[in-house]
């Protein structure tokens, strides 16, 4: 998934924003997305389901808003920031949230473990790149 | 699109929320998704697309923002009312944002005029809900 | 949701498709969208969850597939017809397997009966627009 | 992203398919996603877009249906795989329509040359897939 940064390098317009920064969230998000997905239907093929039904509907809600971040995130024509960085403060609600969820079912399930550490890298991600917006608006050049 | 109340009505789980309000904005941003994916498209099949390019960029950020809050406020299932708090204010953002830019071209285009419309409805509704949450929030049952 | 065939009128370019037909799948795959995601939500809220595996994972491929095929079909610059048909014979696909799986549930679980009957309207609605873009591409004008 | 083939390898229910297949379809669909996003949005901040509105509304319908397909190859429970199986053949259509329109403007636009390799390998994965699950289907065990 090297190629977020190289797609970011060759778009026409200077992106505002450190491209390292902004290309690495952009990878988090997607990878986040694809392992809640992959979570929350582990966990729809457990015996014990009655126990996970918070973690499915966490891990769907994060599949959602990390696909949906990582969209805003890409885009860089004509990019309004604070709808970013919005977007961005949901995103981080919802990684902690679903992050803390499968740590409950982490010693019992392998994918909730690795999920949660996914949904971990994803917020401090998603967090990097949020206080990097918070500088640039409040100094815009 | 009688059936988003319907659908609350028959949730094995009693909705801890004004069910004609939420049904309302989960309707309203199903419609903004759809005009606003039409609205971008519509633009892209313009002559003078050039100016259009901030409209484009931000009824596609809007149709997607819009999706997930609607996917969000839909679960009602171990719901977790500060997620979808912030999805609304990220979403309400995104109207606000797309509702002005399409306004600007609503007189020479009659899809950024309904749009516009539809933009504000979605961002009425959310705003409605939005406050619900926030008063559920204070004064927990 | 009345505007989808609205916004389909404002298109600049003539839509090469009879409207009422699109505009009434596009807005039949909103609503279907919408309601799986909230039927798959309502069966992870129910006591029984166990006999409701498979009805959640096909409402949850039901409302990604729908989602998808709702935005390809708005979408009206530059249309590649045979691909708007391929996904739409994967939607029909969805819809039948979705819809059978609630009708089994449908007396017990109230939603599952009133899915079923959206994704019935949704198929049909799909099915009607295929057969038109075979007519189309048989007898390209 | 090499955590699709882990997610995979924890799910509580035997994959009944070749898994490093699967998990490489996910990746590159969840890839391709990404990319035709960033594609489209680039196109969006050129000169001559102009020429581009094929390119970007590709872009556009092939992000999206890559996407909702690497959610359903990504769902291991339960799974109806005639229902992947047509999914697939869309996502095919829809890259093969993607790559060939960047591959038109690769001489000029670095990220339509980055976004044709990625749609080719993406289609690629798909047909791997789409192969070994008409070889399952044929032949079940």
């Amino acid at each position: 998934m090297h190629d977020a940064k190289q797609m970011l390098q060759t778009h026409p317009r200077p992106v505002e924003m450190d491209l390292s920064l902004l290309a690495q969230a952009i990878e988090e998000l997607s990878h986040c997305a694809q392992s809640c997905t992959a979570c929350a239907d582990a966990c729809l093929g457990e015996n014990q389901l009655d126990m996970l039904r918070q973690c499915i509907r966490l891990c769907l809600d994060c599949a959602d808003v990390c696909a949906t971040t990582g969209r805003v995130a890409t885009r860089q024509t004509e990019t309004q920031w604070h709808l970013l960085h919005s977007q961005l403060r949901a995103c981080i609600t919802a990684c902690q949230l679903c992050g803390a969820e499968c740590a409950r079912h982490a010693q019992h399930h392998e994918h909730c473990r690795i999920c949660t550490e996914v949904c971990q890298r994803c917020e401090a991600s998603c967090t990097r790149l949020l206080e990097a917006i918070e500088r640039t608006l409040k100094d815009p050049a």
